[in-house]
């Protein structure tokens, strides 16, 4: 073990589940760092209760205890900004375990200040983007802080050798379930994921039972739902006309999308560790999200603004997927992104039916560039000169026209 | 009239369907020009028959009458080489009619070459994005051809006097329905289009009625249906495991899409010309290979010239929908893209259900960059050290470090 | 003439400079709309007074006479912006004509509104780029401003026909010479530019007698000189430990450039009207600015916000270049420009020698990432892990090992 | 040492200078590897004679010596390609180090497999760019090839124990001064390099005794010197109308822009691995090439193309400085930066003078779209339509007019 022994930690804030991996590796870093654990659970909308966090931390003598729901700056600060760059990484993945982590992250750092922790610890695998996700986050908050990836450094390298780990030391087995499913799963307010077993391999479909939030579009109701957004700068501040906040809405969104089979994504992704993985995902209120969102921007939004935005987009959404919330870059990346937003105001009507997400309507009192004046096939009063239309033309072509004579004179 | 009367044309190569439009164009050019018209008329999958023009032509008093089929050259050289690059105009828009002008433009050059013509007509108008597609072609490929877009010269700015001028000249009027759609429409293999009337409200939805190439998904059958798709070099060659011919294999992709209810697209974009502009779209197969196109590059695709691709393509995608098609920079872009193809190969498996196209399988025997020893959850036999793990974040870490610790040290 | 005549304009602000162009302009404009002129001359450097306008306006019959001193505002709020950006278009040339245009265009406008005037009018020709500068800005600012572009209208072609109006309507016609040169120029606190004549021929080097603010490298001092250039926020605040205001900070670099030969520029480049010309500017001070700016920011900015800075700045600079400095896009991008500048703050020491600026030192007390400490080859005493960089070879690696494996097994 | 002792390693391919440093890692590879040791020896122009190495590595026993001359493979393959992009790293240096390493990393695979060798070594730092570029090549031809970096894993971590190793082992230590210069240095015929020492602080001017390839602006001649380049499919072929190799005509460019005291850079750049560093380089002839280049790009290169490469460039260049030249990335992009040089033909004149490269002539015989004809100031005989222009302007403008008329509509 290259850490453990020799150099010295006092205290680390753990971030903690009270799921079987973290409990272990709770235990783990008592016995190996003979340290003090301080642990730190969050609502961030994963689903089920926080409280039994506490519990299980006393159980295994933590002394400082810290339960967060962060639901609603999860949303505010984190999914909303993501969503104004209708932000999607590989031209599918919405995101949903890259946002979290960097509200984690900043987190156990105010945590560790504030409990004078010199380290941090989290339960992410030495394989995955998480990992990186996490630890970016805590150097680029507080660049001396030691971190402890246990399953980076203990050779517990097999579930049965963690199974067998955790009832040496009298831990809970049963924990290990999280309901029973053979998936590698992370949830929050945005999405839940699945990977793993049968997903492996990526010619076969995943089985039925595997997905939790939405129902297949076949159960879907038969009937279609309409649904009116209303948006203000860009984020979602109405449903239907009520003004939610924005851990609400997304809750609604999820609810409504689930119940008409909206949101599901099985791809392969490519992750920043370098080999692609498979991985399922149910977005169900994200995904309305971003229909609606690119829907108020098309009447709001200036042609090369939104071009510009769409070019930039999925470098934006690399940096959040390998985890660069913290960086320099997406701050200065985010100025601008926020700052496209301030005309985008109005309401857009969506259908919901089995799995589609249909934009049927959109308007802004205040800030519609459409000008059916102009656009429209019937005649114009004079709002739009058509002989404009032959120059414009004709200096677009010339140095297509200057080249191809070249072509010709030689 | 800026250019009617004292400029000299000879002889004018007309893009003719036949239908009303084109057939008053025919006549006013005789009329204006006192010139010779020479008719082309392409079958590029718009549906219908084409023959019929040859009649109507003739009974105009043309001479020199061209009809092609250019069905599969449509799919082949510019469809394919298109969908290879994931290609989207503002998140959405498969640029179903953009992609067809530069053939048409292409061939009537041509036939302009043949026939010694010196002019070229379309029948767009001078408000929309096709006279620019139309006319960038027509001078990248032939810098000194005279082109007469009628639109933009004649004083028939309304539907009223264009009717007028027909029954004067003795113009089939019942030509003008088109199906009797009160809409302005376009189409060809990869879809169909409809502007105006209703749709001029972006708030209203459109009626059922109007779609013509798709059931609604309320409508589509209940039962999923399962499609194997093969490519090679990022084209779709085979359907089901059987080998097929681009146009063959669009129709067929058409077809089964239609069917269930799938490519329906309602949105507001950003002409060209500098205003918005409200469209819906039908594009059933391609909607269809895109989705696959996208899932057999997840499998194939290194990582970074996945994201240059999505980067760039944008910026591609505005390309063809400004008629940049003959630029040089179009031509240098898809060098690049057709480059990153040549590992491309590989089958897709794909879930047709009630508008949805769900990946659900994908594999590639020669070219799979999925390693499932590499992504595995389970113990992995040394194939990757996650120590390796904890310098990459380090070292990625270290310049936001280096920044936080001075400003920590002020 | 398209528009003279018929349409009634009752009252144009024309950019002035009392030049022989303008004057005819002048005069063309009263005789051929019947209306009142408005004269705005404007001080943004170019050299030589200002004031002789107001005798020329008045002689001409104009009543409302605008003069006004903008060189601070045209640094403080359109150079040391642009400059932000290192902004270079076509890899060589520093916009000081372009950058110039959109602050006359506001300000003509501004002049428009306070005088009731319903039209602007300026001399540049229907070849340039300074024409669409110009309009764009008018249009941006005040969409329904009537432009009159004489150049376009008249059929004063050629220099000698406009001599001849000039001496038919009274113009003194010494007023021509400009000081003698047969070029084609432009001046302003940022530049003077060349076109013309022999420069047609960019086969041919222009004579020395052309240029005139700066001497050649050969007839500059035998002894280099030390500058001390000051930074906040990205902008030059002091030269040599002293406090100038923008525009004194420019002069006083143009003067101590053109002393020492710098600045000077020959190209061919690509205007937005389609084709290329050659011109030649002399620059002295803006060419001292950039190699200083880079350098401030070589040492406090981050490298994936200075990398991200460079792949935009050429769009950024064709954007000012094809005179969109009043769009949404160009607002959007400076935002995130100026939130990159925070940290630009600190001191770089330039040596000015015979045409060339060499940066030899730069330090900032308050801003400096450069961590002597972990660069060192000496030994580091454990700021920096080298055990670190392995793994993050081998994960970087790791993409390309995958797929050249791939190839191997086939 | 993580790796010595226990994994075995039969056969290590070793890029060998001769100079102390790799006498003294060949030494160690024997005696901690206990495996044979086969040397790389190229010259790549770096200067001086390699064969001296033959009996340097002769003498600590090697049997297998490989001595190449690479310099024309370095200038065709890789210098030329690079610098058809213009590339620049961080807007002023031009790579002279980064584009040397992939030619050795392949070179050394080669003899690798020829001589069954199952790992490569190389003498680049911890800390620096060269050991990610050297590895990252290696791993990208030969995925499971064993790289062993004594400077990661020796604890030899200063150069008195370095020394006193060398001194141990025999080793004759007056090789270490490569002439007696303080700095660490690299050289090849693109440029020389300077790092360490009181470089680091970059706020001192360096020594004029530090450069090696120049003399100083002040000491180069008083009297100018043209020259005169002709460029083929963007390459250099002959210089002053005589036809040389790519090697022949690059270092005769060093010669002369040495002479005229062209091409110091003295500059902060980022590393990859995350800190900042301060180097200096002398590059004159990739100097004049560069600026040629762009030159004889001005006339021949289509705007779009050009702006299209500006833009792609700082991601190619930091591709190439990051070690990433055998990605695919980095080849999908030459594929298009190739194809741009289809027309890049022709010669440019340029006038060489006390640290001045200036372009005074450029022309192209058969594929100049410098149209004098178009761009002229005099009548043009109507092959440019002025009134085009206003055309243009006004759809240019368009949106933004709809959306300034919005404004002022609330």
């Amino acid at each position: 073990m290259k850490k453990g022994g020799t150099s010295k930690v006092n205290k680390v804030v753990l971030a903690f589940s009270g799921g079987l991996d973290t409990s272990v590796i709770l235990k783990w870093l008592q016995d190996t760092y003979q340290c003090e654990i301080v642990t730190f659970t969050a609502d961030i909308g994963q689903g089920g209760e926080v409280e039994p966090a506490r519990a299980k931390a006393r159980q295994l003598g933590v002394k400082e205890i810290f339960i967060d729901d962060l639901r609603e700056e999860f949303v505010r600060d984190f999914v909303f900004p993501m969503f104004r760059a209708n932000t999607v990484y590989e031209g599918e993945y919405l995101l949903g375990t890259s946002i979290a982590r960097p509200l984690i992250a900043k987190r156990q750092i105010e945590i560790a200040r504030k409990t004078g922790a010199d380290a941090v610890s989290h339960g992410a695998t030495g394989k995955g983007n998480d990992q990186v996700r996490f630890e970016l986050g805590y150097y680029a908050l507080q660049p001396d802080i030691r971190v402890i990836a246990p399953w980076r450094e203990w050779d517990l390298t097999s579930r049965e050798k963690l199974l067998s780990y955790a009832e040496q030391h009298g831990i809970p087995v049963e924990m290990k379930k999280k309901g029973g499913s053979p998936y590698s799963m992370d949830a929050n307010l945005l999405h839940i994921s699945y990977e793993g077993r049968i997903l492996e391999d990526p010619a076969q479909e995943p089985e039925e039972s595997m997905w939790r939030w939405s129902v297949s579009p076949e159960k879907a109701p038969g009937e279609a739902q309409y649904l009116d957004l209303e948006f203000k700068h860009g984020d979602i501040i109405a449903l239907n006309g009520k003004k939610l906040s924005p851990a609400r809405i997304l809750a609604k969104l999820n609810q409504l999308g689930g119940k008409h089979g909206i949101g599901r994504l099985d791809l392969v992704e490519n992750r920043y560790v370098g080999m692609k993985s498979r991985g399922c995902y149910e977005t169900p209120g994200g995904t309305i999200m971003l229909r609606a969102h690119r829907a108020i921007e098309s009447i709001t939004l200036d042609r090369e603004v939104a071009h510009l935005k769409d070019e930039l987009m999925p470098r934006y959404a690399a940096l959040i997927y390998n985890g660069y919330w913290w960086s320099p870059e997406r701050k200065m990346m985010q100025t601008m992104i926020d700052a496209s937003q301030s005309h985008v105001n109005g309401w857009v009507r969506v259908k919901l039916y089995k799995g589609n997400v249909i934009v049927v309507g959109r308007d802004s009192k205040t800030d519609s560039l459409f000008d059916p004046r102009i656009a429209t096939f019937e005649e114009d009063k004079g709002a739009y000169n058509q002989a404009d239309a032959e120059g414009f033309i004709k200096l677009s072509a010339l140095r297509m026209r200057i080249a191809e004579n070249l072509k010709s004179r030689k």
